[in-house]
């Protein structure tokens, strides 16, 4: 492999070949990987960008890789460049991403401005949020103007997308059921924009309703004092709404930015960031400790037969960590 | 409060009151409690209890709340005592539990041989997991001998309750949008019983196709080499279908005891307990360890400033732990 001073010189005059390279790199679990992982991610770091991170998440169904397709071939002709990386929650369940087939965009994946990578696989088990939020920063050291994250499901998938993005949307389908029903409404709250999708032919009237559906239920939180939510509706069969999704998106970025809520969340990005690593490092230095792993060994012993309960395992073997030393 | 000896006497002869103590004390946050509390559940650990620990999953709008309400009904009409824990993964996010309703299951909530018990609150972040453990040993110290765990959502909290649970049931509705369409896929090849719900009325033909056709895309999973998965259709709108439900989940339960596999699976409940209790229990002392707190204070506030990146404050962050002794 390449020094990682080359590979970051080819990824900021635009390779594509050095972006592959620098994904894989970022993605590798060889020991032997991680200095030049490092040093890649530094010179990554220290490079600026204007750019933009948008989540977009919805249900299966709700017609979000067409909306993206549309959205992401809008911002192309403009002369913009857009990364859409996906991540798929159940993926560390089924040991493969679902969101990973890069057909769904078709005319996106052959744009030259665009680039499309799949949910990292399941061999970077607990590591996907870390992994994720890395690829973002080499996507923006390659001159990547819009980075969106794909995202699918509920809870704390969805939360971890949140807290990596400067801008949360949420795609939904006309009369979908789980609008209203609850199941939503904790991401729904978090949403910047909501776009009721599919707003065109027979789906039109009842976009609209739904948007007005949404709009009420929500209300219950602004009057809670709670900031607005913007909803609309929006349609992606054409891809003539994709303009006007851009401009809804950007007319939030604006504010964002003149009201320093922007930085505000750019800065806590980068709290979560750190929390998160810290359990990632942590979890990757206890693996890797021989006397700690040693201990964890015996303890499961004990506790496959009885001998131990779970809690009190933990216990002792917490307690070790904090009497290792490093010398 | 009463002591924890006293509380797991009355439990034992069936009090109510002391259930719902003991469930109060388990969801303390207060550190004055940790010694009762560590008391009463290992009172709890050493009485054994034949229980089946069931975790019913499907999307809101399947009919869950209905099924197993019908199920339920069933059981403590069968002399069985009954408990049903909700786990709820966008309370998280949202602050406040959306299956915490008991109202939900009107007849069940207002038997005496039930017990419904809705998600942790969201004071307890990060702990659903533990307190929902906590809260089955305690239930099952208490003489209930089914144990249900409902859910909702995929990905991880998902899987959580998976690694709680005896026997994982997906219940879904006839022509279910996201069934084939894969946001389920990594349920669904975890899940030992698929119900394909509301096989009545209008709705049968419905179901008998979507079961088929569940059947058939599980198909190529179990040429894989992957074990079988029961699809059934079920209906829960007059509660008939409840004894057909029992007697394929107690089939199930029959096969896995002769086998072996219940035990196995028993033994890795334990195994991910004692995981899953590593790391509540490591943050909770992280959170509570001073010159580790001012530590994070210190590194969050370069890391605001830009001084710091994430990683590297992580990474300064990981190794003060290993440096910190306990003398």
């Amino acid at each position: 492999m390449e020094s990682p001073q080359s590979v970051y010189d080819q990824l900021r005059s635009g390779s594509r070949v050095a972006l592959a390279q620098a994904i894989t790199l970022i993605e590798s679990q060889r020991p032997e990987d991680l200095t030049a992982k490092k040093q890649l991610l530094n010179l990554c770091f220290e490079t600026d960008s204007p750019s933009i991170r948008i989540a977009i998440s919805g249900s299966p169904g709700v017609g979000k890789s067409t909306f993206i397709e549309h959205l992401g071939l809008h911002l192309t002709q403009s002369g913009k460049r857009v990364a859409v990386l996906a991540i798929d929650p159940s993926s560390d369940v089924s040991g493969g991403s679902i969101l990973g087939d890069k057909t769904r965009m078709e005319k996106l994946s052959t744009d030259q401005h665009a680039f499309i990578r799949p949910s990292p696989s399941s061999g970077v088990l607990g590591g996907v949020a870390e992994m994720t939020r890395e690829t973002i920063i080499v996507c923006e050291a390659a001159g990547f103007d819009v980075i969106i994250i794909e995202t699918v499901g509920v809870g704390q998938a969805e939360y971890g997308v949140y807290t990596m993005t400067d801008l949360f949307v949420l795609l939904t389908a006309p009369g979908a059921g789980d609008v209203l029903q609850g199941i939503k409404r904790g991401i729904m709250e978090k949403a910047d924009i909501v776009f009721v999708n599919k707003a065109d032919g027979d789906l039109r009237d009842s976009a609209l309703r739904t948007a007005a559906d949404i709009r009420n239920a929500l209300m219950m939180t602004w009057k809670a004092g709670n900031r607005k939510i913007t909803v609309l509706t929006t349609s992606s069969i054409s891809g003539e709404g994709a303009a006007g999704a851009w401009s809804a998106l950007t007319e939030e970025i604006t504010n964002a930015r003149s009201s320093g809520a922007f930085d505000e969340r750019r800065s806590r990005q980068k709290e979560q960031w750190f929390r998160d690593a810290i359990m990632y490092q942590l979890k990757n230095r206890l693996k890797n400790d021989d006397s700690l792993s040693a201990l964890e060994n015996k303890l499961l012993m004990r506790i496959r037969t009885g001998a131990t309960h779970p809690i009190d395992g933990a216990g002792e073997y917490v307690s070790a960590i904090f009497s290792t030393r490093d010398d």
